[in-house]
């Protein structure tokens, strides 16, 4: 298909989207060259129109009319940024209808509804891209999809939400209550006002489905995404954990099951080994580490978040379904032939920190390790701290099913000998069996 | 077009040729379902039919007839890991002449006479993919080529040696001389008994030059990069290092001019912080930080080379010009619209760790500081070292041209009261301007 120009609907412009039109207009003999035909901004839909924006934008562009923008005969490629559920999901549908191909960051869009976005585009014969919804400007999913396709891939461990880690990384760095690190992430714009989509983990779980839906070829929505968040994490526990050589994260984790046969979603904060790659992850950022059959090790870290970083991302999708037009190609579409189930959280396997506030008695021990015997959960590393009223047992466990690791917490807790269980914490990240 | 399969024609069977027969016998079933049609191997060019090989390898397929098999009428996709310039080339040629799609992890030959190759392709409407030929598993060229294309590279920052890395680490950590780790490297396989090419450089040099032109859309070959291997870097440079909170590491630094209108291209050892993420890659691992305007600051890492990991790039490959086969699409084509000159090593800015074996006498450190001055190199920090004989001045400069650097250096050399200059090392990763 020759063309004078390849035209772009742009639907929302807050603080992504004006830095899509900025790049649009600044590198626009650059993407020509990449794409072989100028790309042409046809409109950008907003609520808003008299709002001051981006000089970027030039006014004329704007509209109130989503809908007619993404039907409109001349546009080729609908770039979405508005976020959420509707009316994001209704525009994509009317301009997948029409064969446009979409772009979008809408990662609680695809991590509810994919499917439906996904047949829509099969249907119309368009491209679905989304590289912007999972950690912003890391270049993740086109390996996923794209590079790693001929290996298996085992595991994905990541940090993907920028806020949480902040305040993690702050109550480790300053000693910082959670409370204090997660006002300071607001007064530095890292937090918004209401900050629930991050700290309780809502926004790592919608990514988390997304990569396993795409590590693994199987179907995986938010709602099969076991999730915690991190509001409960104290400085005790951080220092705990920075004592062990540990240090707290907020992970996504999406692993195979031992047999191969079904897979486990969840996002939870756990400790991981100081000298994992993953623990040097400071500040916003993000970073993701896959584990694949043949491809080994691998880590993709960068800026999870921000109107920049993930305009880039949006540029490199909108570059790729340019180029698939221009040539009558299509990108990959959604790959789900493994159909494997989700197992629920109980099954998965993992190890526990431990700590419990225990009467300070000849015995004890030996009580608590008849519980863990009892449910099968061995034992790595066991050590007494403090005397009298303050003596605290600290277990770490070998891996072991949650279910297993659950029912032993539950009966320590039945222990008369237990006043209190003071930490429960997954361990990550650490091979030890 | 409808294909019962595609046919896979392998050139070479050594570490990587027999773990993509491996992977290709494996995952047949998925990488069907992921392709759309099954893959088929047609055939395996060997030199010696006779020798023993990986079970995985039907001796039926072996051919010595190399020039035969990638001509075969049936033949969709070319897979070279033979390596080096000849036969690898004319095979290639060949093979895109009848309009094959090639996958190669071949850096020397792409690195040499890339142009050709992509001409070749453009030609004979073949793909021409390498994602293997630089850091071996780590998804890299896709990204660059792919995702970032819609932002602009300022600067490529890569540890994409394995053996130098590994020998660099050991140093840091025990200690070690270079003789000693190179010894032990060789030992455990990570180097060739023939060394020069890791060890001088040659081997990241071909791949800066890969990377280079990805990623500032410019065609650069390996004759343009200022390279300079790890052999003389004694354990008094690594422990000197070690002091300053700095680590050596081999580096491949690809970098726009600070006008935008020219690229350096270079491998040299160079210390790092160890607080910079290329810091923390340890023994044989690889790892590319890139800058972009828009993304920021991003890291890919994992195994830069062995026989799995390199086969697991190798198959991402095939399945993406399997797929493009089938659908009638093309991958990206050369980019080279940018025409960037890469300019000489002299013009590269850079920053200097100077050790000065001086005279332990007034008026020396104003005497030094006059040769910085002459040349306009400003000193940011200085201090002395030891007594009488053992006087040392230790001078790290801010941001220099290289060439005013080296002539400094020269200039010192000439001075009464240096009795040497001990030690120079150019210093990275480090934003001090």
């Amino acid at each position: 298909m020759k063309r004078d120009s390849l035209k772009v609907a742009l639907l929302g412009c807050g603080v992504v989207g004006s830095q899509v039109v900025r790049l649009l207009n600044e590198q626009s003999a650059d993407l020509a060259a990449r794409i072989g035909a100028p790309l042409e901004l046809a409109g950008v839909a907003v609520r808003r129109p008299g709002r001051k924006r981006d000089a970027a934008v030039d006014p004329a562009l704007l509209t109130t009319d989503a809908e007619g923008l993404v039907t409109r005969d001349d546009v080729d490629i609908v770039v979405e940024v508005i976020g959420g559920i509707e009316p994001a999901r209704s525009l994509i549908l009317s301009a997948m209808a029409k064969g446009k191909s979409v772009v979008t960051a809408n990662k609680a869009l695809l991590a509810e509804d994919g499917a439906t976005l996904h047949r829509a585009a099969r249907e119309g014969g368009a491209d679905l891209y989304y590289e912007a919804s999972v950690a912003g400007a890391i270049p993740l999913l086109r390996p996923l999809r794209e590079s790693l396709t001929g290996d298996r891939v085992r595991r994905v461990l990541g940090i993907v939400n920028g806020t949480t880690n902040y305040i993690l990384d702050q109550m480790d760095t300053t000693g910082a209550s959670f409370t204090d690190a997660l006002e300071e992430a607001q007064a530095l714009g890292y937090a918004e006002a209401d900050p629930t989509a991050d700290v309780e983990g809502f926004d790592a779980a919608a990514k988390a489905a997304i990569l396993a839906g795409l590590a693994f070829h199987t179907r995986v929505t938010a709602a099969d995404v076991h999730r915690e968040g991190i509001t409960e994490i104290t400085a005790a526990d951080v220092a705990s954990a920075k004592a062990m050589g540990y240090v707290i994260k907020l992970l996504a984790i999406c692993a195979r099951s031992e047999d191969g046969r079904s897979v486990g979603v969840r996002v939870h904060p756990a400790m991981i080994p100081r000298s994992h790659p993953l623990a040097g992850v400071r500040e916003a950022y993000n970073a993701v580490f896959v584990e694949a059959e043949s491809a080994g090790q691998l880590m993709f870290y960068g800026k999870g978040a921000g109107g920049a970083p993930t305009a880039s991302a949006v540029l490199g999708d909108i570059v790729a379904v340019a180029r698939n037009r221009l040539s009558g190609a299509r990108g990959p579409e959604e790959s789900v032939y493994a159909g494997l189930p989700v197992h629920p959280m109980g099954e998965t396997v993992t190890r526990y920190h431990i700590s419990l506030d225990v009467t300070d008695k000849p015995g004890v021990l030996a009580r608590v390790a008849e519980i863990f015997a009892r449910h099968d959960v061995s034992i790595q590393t066991v050590r007494q701290e403090g005397h009298g009223d303050d003596a605290q047992l600290v277990l770490v466990t070998h891996r072991a099913t949650d279910a297993a690791l659950t029912a032993t917490i539950t009966n320590l807790r039945e222990l008369d000998i237990v006043r209190a269980v003071a930490g429960v914490m997954r361990v990550e990240g650490d091979e030890t069996p």
